[in-house]
């Protein structure tokens, strides 16, 4: 057979049954965790109206960047969703009758038009769960240890590093960072592990800050102290968000000891995550081996989103972590699975071999029937390179006799079974 | 909390998880029936070019005009995929190095920008199952028993109804219709049930049919004979392709019957199928109260799409079957389902409340946590209404005893468990 060339659009790719496989394994993995804590399927549009997608309340300028818009015979503006949170909060917002707290979980499709690397596509799939009115920390140690439970039981060996936005606010701002450079320089602070020292300061030097903050920001990120809780603890007349993000810190690590699982949790304060929208605790698990340099699975709370697509603008709780489907599966091993349970073949006589496979089927038994009328020697290597155990074998004398030879491919012994055994 | 107004693009929605609980109890039957028949997974892009998906080997003139296009940065065409059958074809013709028979399976959105129905959106979810390399009639056969077996499995009372492209070829060019016109033309007969014989005869005169050639439709269509296949068997001098279409109804009906569900399936000789890729058997299943006229899966043969995506024009056959999802959803009721099986709540003292949870749900139990602090009556009326049989009720007097108490819901009887027996 010829091979037509690739006609697959940049950063998109199929997934052969080998990939999809682990995929598969992957996906109900994490949707058994969610639903063991409760989360119920929710399932929202790809397409969306390009106006809900760019909402200040939404994910940003940023990413506004790689939005995939196109508009339909209607000549609506429209896009391609690039998260799946704000669809959730549009759910939150859009069914005020769903009772709190609503825990649901996603996994889907998601679209953006940016850089390609390994394990980021630009059509990729999130597996999201989010909570609307679960108080803090109860809700952020809950979706903590249910990650780590998932990646336990995947295998994988993680670190789940996590902040907080307030601290980080109230720290910069305490150096001298003006309001409306904060959020940039939070970016531009998260790189520091990327890029370095110097790299970030130059960047902050653009953000028009003066030589005095420079300095401090300098002293900040390279004092080894900065790294732990107790350097900021000790400070003095810390602001009111210092103050408030130190005491969300606090009281969340409580939680994560009562979990036992502070062995997997590492504070990091200068975690900042990519989005404007989050209000609170932030987090980002990554590899304990570092072999994928992106994050695996990241999320935080994001109290102003749910309230501001209300129009309202009341703080709503809302917490949430995104699983990214497609660099886990850079991760995570499986082994070999046999596909199929019985191989079927016959020499000359196709129906009763379907006679025969249908039954086992409705039986519960996965069945690969063979009628390529191939040589049997032939069709017991497809068997075989299948890693089938069981060959049942139907030729012009078992149809007479009414019945069939059920081979053991491990012993290569063959005993004659009556069709009845098949029950038909 | 206040309400924010219907943010969905038309032909869109959100499904919450009352329906999303349905759909993939759906989803999942359909793809355990995959399974069992040795289909593997596979998962194409949704983005695709937009000259694949308008290929002469892909859907058709109608089909394009509801294609949802659009360009990425790179300035490249795009289309959203409308169905999953040329991205199957796609695969096949890409990867020579798939062992055949390559059976997969594949559950995804597709897009329509066309016409609104009960059933029938512009974003869908179609679950489709192909086969490249299993000749004819067995793959038929294997499909058309795997489809109302899982239609069995869901509570679904079904027709399959059946034909063949080369009868209804055969015949329309034996009544006069020109090789030119019998494309068109069988469209027109295949809504002979939905606008009747009028209307049909109308728009075959729209044809340029001459007025022998539109009398004697009339007279075939009119007649009730025409619908049995006796009819076509006793037809004087059949040409080539009526020939070849009969035989190969005359084949598959021996499979039908050999797998004991002639009740079940309807030969239909005005049955065509909306697209132009079909060559051999089409079919097209339908609820049998006739509660929905749109079909709920569909599919035949096409064996000229992989050899056509090849360039090679060669006949590689490849038949297939749809199911839709969103259809499905019309017709399937399924039981209440209690999602959760413990429900916990504390009176402060949270922390013990997220230990005793995450114990059980390590032990593979779905856990409600309750920590919204409301009065024990109001906990349990909550837990009462998700139908939770057992309750767990922690407060300080339950810490200091290291124990809980668990509450039967249906006696309201409550024992004390020590802590440990949660194994903690």
């Amino acid at each position: 057979m010829k091979k037509m060339k690739d006609q697959n659009v940049k950063g998109t790719k199929d997934f052969l049954p080998e990939e999809e496989r682990k995929r598969r394994h992957i996906r109900r993995t994490l949707e058994n965790a969610f639903i063991s804590y409760g989360c119920l399927p929710l399932e929202t549009p790809i397409l969306n109206e390009q106006s809900l997608m760019a909402s200040k309340y939404a994910g940003g300028a940023e990413i506004l960047k790689e939005m995939y818009t196109l508009s339909d015979r209607g000549e609506r503006e429209l896009a391609l969703r690039y998260d799946l949170t704000i669809p959730f909060a549009k759910v939150a917002a859009m069914n005020p009758q769903l009772k709190k707290p609503f825990k649901r979980y996603e996994i889907g499709k998601v679209f953006r038009d940016g850089p390609i690397k390994k394990g980021r596509n630009r059509e990729f799939t999130q597996c999201d769960v989010d909570v609307v009115g679960a108080e803090f920390p109860v809700a952020e140690a809950e979706l903590m240890v249910m990650a780590l439970d998932a990646f336990d039981e995947l295998g994988m060996s993680v670190v789940l590093e996590y902040n907080n936005r307030k601290l980080l606010t109230g720290m910069l701002k305490r150096l001298g960072i003006s309001s409306s450079n904060v959020n940039e320089a939070i970016l531009i602070l998260d790189k520091v592990e990327k890029i370095g020292v110097e790299k970030v300061l130059d960047q902050l030097g653009q953000l028009d800050i003066e030589g005095d903050t420079r300095q401090r920001i300098e002293d900040y990120i390279t004092d080894e102290r900065s790294q732990s809780l107790s350097y900021y603890q000790t400070l003095e007349q810390p602001n009111e968000e210092l103050k408030e993000g130190i005491e969300e810190i606090e009281q969340l690590q409580e939680y994560i000891e009562a979990l036992d699982i502070q062995s997997s949790c590492l504070f990091q304060p200068f975690l900042a995550r990519g989005l404007d929208i989050y209000t609170g605790t932030i987090y980002e698990v990554f590899l304990k081996d570092n072999s994928l340099s992106s994050s695996i699975a990241s999320g935080g709370r994001y109290d102003n989103a749910v309230g501001g697509f209300l129009g309202t603008n009341e703080s709503i709780s809302t917490v949430g972590l995104s699983f990214g489907l497609d660099v886990m599966f850079e991760a995570v091993s499986i082994s070999d699975e046999v596909d199929v349970d019985v191989f079927v073949t016959t020499i000359g006589c196709p129906k009763q071999g379907l006679q025969v496979a249908t039954k086992l089927r409705r039986q519960g038994k996965v069945v690969e029937l063979d009628l390529s009328n191939k040589k049997l020697k032939k069709a017991l290597e497809r068997a075989d390179a299948m890693g089938v155990s069981e060959v049942i074998i139907i030729g012009g004398r078992e149809v007479e006799d009414g019945c069939y030879r059920l081979r053991d491919m491990q012993s290569g012994e063959e005993t004659t079974v009556p069709f009845s055994y098949a029950s038909f």
